[in-house]
């Protein structure tokens, strides 16, 4: 039974979320992952790793009511505004939230999920560029895991036979396959993501499943602008694959691109 | 200096090479991998593993004049068919064949080769579909190595920070990447390659350097074909890419695909 506020809080989704003013906010990168998951049936526990403030498990919750979410994470900031995400959404009875490193301890039997959602961090700490204040650098690497811890842990907490979903540079393909493979998580699906039809892409979406069959199928890719300038705008193909990318498309402005804002690093 | 014959034969490349009436021949997909490794300026010592007709070290060959090829194969009648074809080219003087197990021993320094070329059989002996002629199979299978052993022999022998080009199923596309950088050569660069533009990735082309630094590039896919049943033809972007891909083609018949009759599975 949900009040008025929570159905016009989830016909919103994913504007209005709580989440920091500075440090890390989501980006259209959480939208497309919940929706690459959810071209699947989803039901069962479905485990999102490093949830930050739960877009991408709130999400899939919205359109898949079969299912019991977990948000793990180690910031008790971002889990703050999560719990009032779940709270404004109405989904105190469905999805949980719990503080735990990625690395471990998570207080969650192995093999107890039957979905791992996973948006982590795109560099690993120690690498790429950091913050001139090194007190601030600290803090903030100080907690992160990086991807191996990320795909470790989803490979000990899935049920066997049962999917994780990634998503994650393009870039970092080769890596993100191995690590999938040493936790025995075995790639399914890969579906690139190009900012334009001519440019290289730029993240991978990833479904493997815990000692699945060899033989993965890469989809077309999907190309998310066309037009130039001031008549950039998302492509049909971009808004049927996840029609909340519009979010940020503001009609005033015939400028629809939609990461302008939502970047997940600061 | 080239004769008006072996003009003729250029000219006309891949049509007229001498090639096996049955068992293995050449497909389209040796032309895609000349075409892809010629993207980058080709010389110096050039090693095609598991050459066959040699297809695809002639073609690269015919396009980049300032290399030495070798052609490497175990099968003496394959051997026989590319010596016709580099005889008939006018390359007696670049282009060497040389008769050896790519599992070794090659009778090749180690690091000795500026690229390394391969279009490996897609399944591994032992794996897939068998001939039902037991005794063809066992002689099909019996000196026919699996990936495994050509990215091996690859990486011994391509020159420190210089490239090998591999075409493969993109379904194995997670196997080869492993097995790339367990030999120390770095993807750099993915090409999927899709039939149609809606259709799942058949093929993978991937440039990897021996020794090089994380990071790769996926370009944008190539969509071979456009169009539905007899109007079916190669799309502007696949004959732009490889232009020999219209050998294949006959004019009098509107139906233009190029994988018809050649195919490397017999």
């Amino acid at each position: 039974m949900t009040t008025t506020a929570e159905e016009q809080a989830r016909r919103n989704f994913p504007r209005g979320l709580s989440q920091p003013e500075t440090g890390f906010r989501f980006s259209m990168d959480a939208l497309l992952l919940a929706a690459f998951a959810g071209r699947e049936q989803v039901r069962g526990r479905v485990l999102d790793l490093g949830t930050g403030c739960g877009v991408v498990g709130l999400g899939l919750a919205l359109d898949h009511p079969d299912f019991f979410g977990v948000g793990l994470d180690l910031n008790p900031d971002m889990l703050r505004h999560a719990r009032e995400n779940v709270r404004r959404l109405g989904f105190d009875e469905r999805f949980a939230l719990l503080r735990a490193d990625v690395r471990g301890p998570w207080g969650l039997a192995p093999e107890s999920m039957d979905l791992v959602l996973s948006n982590p961090p795109y560099r690993d700490p120690g690498r790429g560029r950091t913050c001139p204040d090194e007190s601030k650098t600290l803090a903030r690497f100080e907690h992160r895991a990086g991807l191996s811890d990320f795909v470790r842990a989803a490979g000990y907490l899935v049920r066997n036979r049962k999917s994780c979903a990634f998503i994650h540079l393009a870039e970092r393909i080769d890596e993100l396959l191995d690590l999938l493979r040493a936790s025995r998580l075995q790639p399914k699906e890969l579906l690139f993501v190009h900012q334009r039809h001519d440019s290289t892409a730029r993240l991978v979406l990833v479904r493997a499943f815990k000692n699945g069959g060899a033989g993965l199928a890469v989809h077309p890719p999907l190309i998310l602008h066309e037009g130039r300038g001031s008549q950039t705008r998302l492509t049909a193909s971009a808004l049927s694959f996840c029609p909340r990318l519009a979010c940020n498309a503001d009609p005033g402005n015939r400028n629809s691109r939609t990461n302008g804002g939502n970047s997940k690093k600061p």
